[in-house]
Parts: C-alpha cells; structure tokens; sequence
C-alpha cells in the first residue's frame, strides 16, 4: 500500500510499504477513505519536534473497516469507521472517565508504524477506538468530511468549550482563528448553545468564517485594542476564554479576558510559552483547564449535529487534495495557504 | 497609639502614629485584640517585594470594634471581631459570588497607611467586611487565636482543598508543611471529610503537626522516592492536589502526583516558578485552580467548626509575643525558628 513517510524537516512523501496485518485479537485494519493534516503535524514537519526518517504521518482518518482480529464485537468489515486520534481500549477507568487520551493502552497513529495518511491503518482496540458512521453518512461528501474533523479538530474545538465551563446562554472568547478555534466557536455557538461567542483572530478571512460560525462579535489581534475592547464589552471579562493558539502572548491575553473565578482552557500543546502568567491567574482565581481532547468522547455527540446539519464542521478544510499530493498539502499549510488539508484516498 | 511600621530589609519597628480615625460612613475603627505574622510578611521583610520605609505591616487581626461610622449597621462598638485580610464592600457581583478578594471596593489592609499589627485599624466597608465571634469565643484564648488564623492562613488552606476539588471520603495530596499547608491538612480532614490526606513537608516536627491535624501518610521531601511512592500508594495519582509551597519544584512534584482529569490548586502567590510545566498539565487534562483566598467567605463555616472543638488551628501559633515584641517575631519566622507567631495587643 501506499502510506506518508517523513524524510526530513518539509520533506515528506507517498512511498510503497508493506500492508498492515492483524497483529492482536482486538485489531482491525480500516482502508482510508480520508485523511487530514493536522496543524500539529507541522512541527515535525518544520523540525520543531524532532522526527526520526522513516516514521509514518498523520492521526486523522475515516474509513472502512476491511478486516478485524477474532476479538472485535463492534465493528464489521465494510463498516464505515470514525477514528479518534488516538486509540484506546474503552475498558479502563479513563475511558469510562471519557478521558481516553489517558487510557492505559492509548497509542499514538505513529506508534508502531502507523500513520493515518496512507491507504490503511491497523488499529489496535478497534472496539473501544473506532465509531460506527451514522446510516447515510458516508454517502455524502460534505458530511463525511465533517466526519473527518470529528477524529480531532472538532473535538479539540469542542473540549475547549467544555472545559472552558461554557455555558448555555453564557459568553466564551475564543482566542485563535486556525481550524481549531474556528470548530470551538462552531461548538460553542451551535452544540453548546452560548449566547455570546467573541472571537479574536489575526485573518480576516478566517474571521469571516468565524462570523459564519457563529461568532457574535470578532476582533483582530493587530489591533492594540482588543483588550481593552473586548473588557469594555464583557463588562470586565468573560466567564470562559479558549485559548487556541499556544504562545506567551496568547496565554497572557486569555487571562487578561477572563472574568475573575473564571475558566480559561487551552487546547494547543503549548510551545513557546517562557513565562506562564502564573500571577494574574492567581490574583483572579482563574482556572486553568484542558487540554489534550479526549476526541472519542464527543463522537457520537458531535456526529449526531453532522447528521441533523447543525453543524457543518468540513468548512474548515479549504483545500482537498487527492493523497498522491500530500506533500503539496503540507507546503500550503506550512505556507498558510490553507486552514486545513483534506486528502482523499480515492476508494469511495 | 502603637503600630508596626517597615524600615528596611529586615527592619520593623513598633512606633507611635496617629490614631485611626472614621473617614468614611462605612468605616469602623477596630481596637486589636491579637494580629499574627504571615509567611507572606517575610517577603518585603526579606527584601524580596519592594517596600517604602514608612509603610504600615500587618493583615491579620482580631479586636473590638471601637467605633463606628454613621452607615454601619451588622457591628456595634463593643463586638469582638474578625477581619478577613482584604476588606471587601459586601454588595458588589463578586462579594455575592463569594469571590471577596476581588471586590470592586477591595482594599489591602496596608493601604491608606492601615495595618493589622497595630493596637487599631481603621476597617472600611465595615458591614461587607468584619464578622462577629459567635458568643464566648473570645473568652476562650486558645479559640480565639483559633479565631485570628480564620483572617487568612486557615481560610487560605480550606480555600485550597476546595478549589482542588477534594471530596468527602476522598483523596488530598498537600505539597507543604507551612501555616497553610497544616490548615489545609485539618480542613481536608476534619472540615471536608476526605478519607485519605497526604501530607508532603520537609521538617518531621511540622509532618508531626500534619498527623494530628488528619494526615494519614506524611512524606519528607528530602527523600528522593517521594514522588515514586506517593503514585504508587495512589495507585497513579491523586485525584486532588493542593500545592502550598509555590516554587518550581513543589509546582512539578503536584502536577506529577496528580491523577490524569485531577485537580491541582496552588495557595501561595507564587514566585521562584521559573518554567511553569503545562506540558504534563496539558497531557494529563490537570486543571489547575486556586488561588488568593477570599477569606471572608469561609470564616462564618469555619468559626462554627472553632466553636464545636472539632478544628483547633490555634496550634499553627507555636510562639506567641507581646505586640511590644514584633520584631522579635519576625526575625523568629525568617529564621524558621517559628511556624507562625501571634502578637498579643494585650487589651483583652
């Protein structure tokens, strides 16, 4: 099959490798039907993290189940699958937490020579990973896409708004403007149901979306102002603030918005932050939440709005390309040419 | 009358000043009864905070109200007092939230040239800020310095073991064997009802003071396996931390001893915190909650466990000095040759 290998920093590429076989009873191999880079999948790919030669790419994926080991009950082949962006064995006392990003026997996609932006995947733990497509789904383009976000960025969006201790009716400021801060405010607005959704961004395309999204009112981050604005406009400060960039300044901004006995998450692996606000947050009494997104927990929730059109999270992906040119789609993200890639694997 | 005044690096002097007289309708004047020295106190003593020579010490205190000014209604000349250590208007969003620490109307008790460790204190907003003892605690010595630790230290240590979300019947790890470390101990044991209270410290004679405040396992940080051993008796970490040191290692250590979806609060305004570490924060979805104290909403829950002999908190006080003595009492605390002192004004 044909699976995505990195070879060095902006240098990945389609290459032939061996098929993925049943390894344990719990196993299933799904062929890809779709696949998408991952924002994050950009810091190996810059060289920020380091990546050895050799190792597959990629973390989100929707396909259809081929194959399964002896001890698969939920899924069947041909089923068409959701696969959260890591596995888990949905027995243990996190998973049953919905806290599967620390389940005892989470893998990562790259563990094991795997990686989601190829033709197949094994994945381990099938019955406590994968997800089940709603009868219908898959048949429709824009909403097997949105299906696609559910593996990660949409379920990240999403945890920020949870953890973010948004509320119905309530007020959330979502700080960031990429994939991820675009699915929150579209959580926060339609799954949630929050009165008031600001959103900060530095793209005024991006922004655009956002007002599609739902925001109610958005601000750029050029602008010296903001702060200042969006104080004025909350009255001194929101309930809930996302943070959904990951950088010292977006970390001080968030605190800075946020009502005192509020809640800030944050949903970015944090990387240059130098000197966390630890005082603002202490005088305030500011929580602090987050972050990893248990992604399998919101499936089903999520996947019911894709289903109903509440939510067309696939608006996110503003390219599409088929899987042959994935390393197209990492320089156009890479470039900022594009919020997020989608790319078909061609079998459906 | 007499009142503490800073000098310099490690110089405080007892001095005649004017006495405090009403300025405000809401104002009470407070004749000091006992005050305490708080760890905080040592930072500005030490030279680590910036002090004028001039400026009034001093924010926890207990006395009679003296007199009052014309719009003062819930104390009358003659009720013996607690003062929580920021003064708060009672009225406002974040007094009805219980969040008195950040009133609109909030002042610290060294502004406007007030201090507690005086033989008065000029107490604005009276009505939002001061609590009456409940009958015959003052003439209890032992419950009425009981009832001086409720102005912060044992307000700020229950403050801590709710915001980590401890449970009746649950768990509690506490980072520190301070005032407040110990407080937090009795509060989690004796006023939340958790089953398992572990206590963290670096001195065996404070670790004994955890144990009969409630500690069920007590660890000296000294030991290099404390972190290895804590995991291992949690069975992978504590659902509930409370970090009471608020240095870099004690910051590490709690979000290590934190269960993956825990809580950890912090309690100390936090400094020496280098590179805060919200990568496992981030990995293991740790919130991190706290933290400055709203004092004032836990004395009235507090004060009745006071009365019914169920907490004894006096006994953080392991030496007690004349007003006359003050600077005695802080260079015994610099010198850890006191957990904490209280300074008898000598009226009662």
């Amino acid at each position: 099959m044909l699976a995505t290998v990195y070879h060095g920093v902006r240098d990945v590429r389609l290459e032939t490798v061996a098929d993925p076989t049943i390894q344990s009873p719990g196993d299933a191999i799904v062929r890809v039907v779709a696949a998408a880079i991952c924002g994050s999948d950009l810091w190996f790919y810059r060289g920020i993290t380091q990546w050895q030669p050799g190792e597959r790419t990629g973390h989100e994926f929707v396909g259809i189940v081929e194959e399964i080991g002896s001890g698969v009950r939920g899924v069947r082949p041909g089923d068409y699958v959701i696969a959260p962006f890591v596995s888990s064995d949905g027995t243990c006392e996190y998973c049953h937490a919905n806290l599967q990003t620390s389940c005892v026997h989470m893998t990562n996609w790259g563990d094991d020579n795997n990686g989601g932006q190829a033709q197949a995947v094994r994945v381990p733990y099938a019955d406590g990973t994968l997800v089940k497509m709603a009868p219908g789904l898959p048949d429709d383009r824009k909403k097997l896409a949105s299906a696609l976000t559910l593996t990660d960025v949409m379920g990240t969006g999403h945890h920020g708004v949870v953890t973010a201790a948004t509320s119905a009716g309530g007020t959330l400021v979502v700080i960031g403007d990429g994939a991820v801060g675009l699915c929150a405010v579209l959580s926060a607005a339609k799954v949630v149901g929050a009165q008031t959704v600001i959103a900060v961004g530095h793209n005024e395309h991006r922004l655009e979306l956002a007002r599609s999204f739902g925001a109610t009112q958005t601000f750029n981050s050029h602008d010296p102002n903001v702060a200042a604005e969006i104080l004025e406009l909350t009255k001194g400060g929101s309930p809930s603030v996302l943070e959904a960039v990951g950088n010292q300044e977006s970390m001080e901004m968030g605190i800075e918005l946020a009502r005192p006995g509020g809640t800030m998450s944050f949903v970015g692996v944090p990387h240059n932050v130098k000197a966390f606000p630890l005082r603002p947050l202490f005088l305030k009494n500011v929580s602090l939440r987050g972050a990893l997104a248990p992604a399998r927990a919101y499936i089903e929730l999520l996947m019911a709005h894709v289903v109903d059109g509440s939510i067309d999270p696939s608006r996110v992906f503003d390219m599409q390309l088929p899987l042959a040119q994935v390393a197209q789609g990492y320089a156009a993200m890479d470039e900022r040419r594009a919020i997020k890639v989608l790319l078909d694997a061609g079998i459906h």
